[in-house]
């Protein structure tokens, strides 16, 4: 793989998308070759899937349906979009991969973690970001941005995961934080609670020296 | 579990979803209480996903998005309805189950038989069938079949799986071959290139056999 791959994690509500595409406007005025890419979706098929998984209408939907549509969605994602954009040398700007899968349905719906690893790893073929940057943000916060956004986009509301419970959103969070102890080497832990540039710079810094050490 | 699980197999123009109305309409005459339901589909959620699978103009859908898909749309199957109706004490007539996603993912597009096999007991929880029937026919006779329904169903044409080449569905009855050879004492093996009554007779007379076993 030439290219280098970037992903964003985080909860609902930590800022992670408005981040992304700060960081991919930045790329573009340097003049660097990358994608911006989400999941669930990133493609047709994958797209799909995600009205699927996300529609609010669909309470009766399991824990186990939910775990493998994500890994659907992704292993078409990977396969269709991501490497061969890592394979032309593109830098893929990823909202969200396997470590959001471990931490919304490992931690946040119980199911066993090392179940949900090895579906990830065969829906990915063993393919892991070469830097993620994890938004941690105060269950507070979160709330009160959600619920702004909700405010914002009354039409529509809150999805299907978006709207379950402060129990379920408050283990997705220690989730993230046991994702990271456990992967220092390759998260960037960035706090959240402060402004978007604050965060913003941070993460371009860092940025720039990964791209340094990968490109050079 | 107090029902009982049947599982009805084969190859495409094998003739079971002809057999396995068949059998229902014999259940009800009989007065014995069933469901009979298919796969992928049985539910909203699974009819949704099924949907995507079946499109015949996703070519570029691929093996290991198709398998995580066909393992979604069980795992929703398998909790919404089929465990409910096993445990109200029904039958469960149930047209494809987890031997055709060995046979047609596992054998047809030659992913790892052992990687099928996991991701398909977290999707069924373990659940395997009571009795399986699996009817075999020739690729000549197979074809025949297919083609005629093409005909008949001039509008709609072949779904993405069958379009498949020949060489794909020669693999995938040697694998159903296999499988009988290891579950034997599960699945009954039925001569598929002989007349609908001559099929269903031998079906019949089976289930009936099983059911005494059950249930008395």
């Amino acid at each position: 793989m030439k290219g280098l791959f970037i992903t964003f994690e985080g909860p609902d509500g930590s800022g992670k998308t408005t981040q992304i595409r700060k960081l991919a406007n930045y790329l573009k005025e340097k003049g660097i070759p990358y994608i911006l890419t989400r999941e669930p979706g990133g493609t047709k098929i994958s797209d799909d899937i995600r009205s699927i998984i996300l529609n609010p209408a669909y309470n009766e939907l399991t824990g186990a349906t939910e775990i493998l549509l994500y890994a659907a969605s992704r292993a078409q994602h990977v396969r269709e979009k991501i490497k061969p954009a890592l394979q032309s040398g593109k830098i893929v700007l990823c909202d969200r991969f396997v470590d959001a899968s471990i931490a919304y349905q490992g931690y946040g719906l119980g199911v066993s973690l090392q179940t949900v690893k090895e579906i990830n790893e065969f829906a990915t073929e063993g393919l892991t970001p070469d830097r993620t940057y994890l938004l941690d943000i105060s269950p507070e916060n979160a709330k009160k941005r959600m619920l702004s956004r909700m405010e914002m986009e009354y039409k529509e509301g809150l999805d299907r995961i978006e709207q379950r419970e402060n129990v379920y959103h408050r283990k997705v969070r220690e989730g993230f934080s046991n994702i990271y102890r456990e992967n220092k080497h390759r998260i960037c832990f960035i706090d959240g609670d402060r402004s978007e540039q604050q965060v913003f710079e941070d993460i371009k810094n860092d940025v720039m020296q990964v791209i340094d050490k990968y490109f050079k």
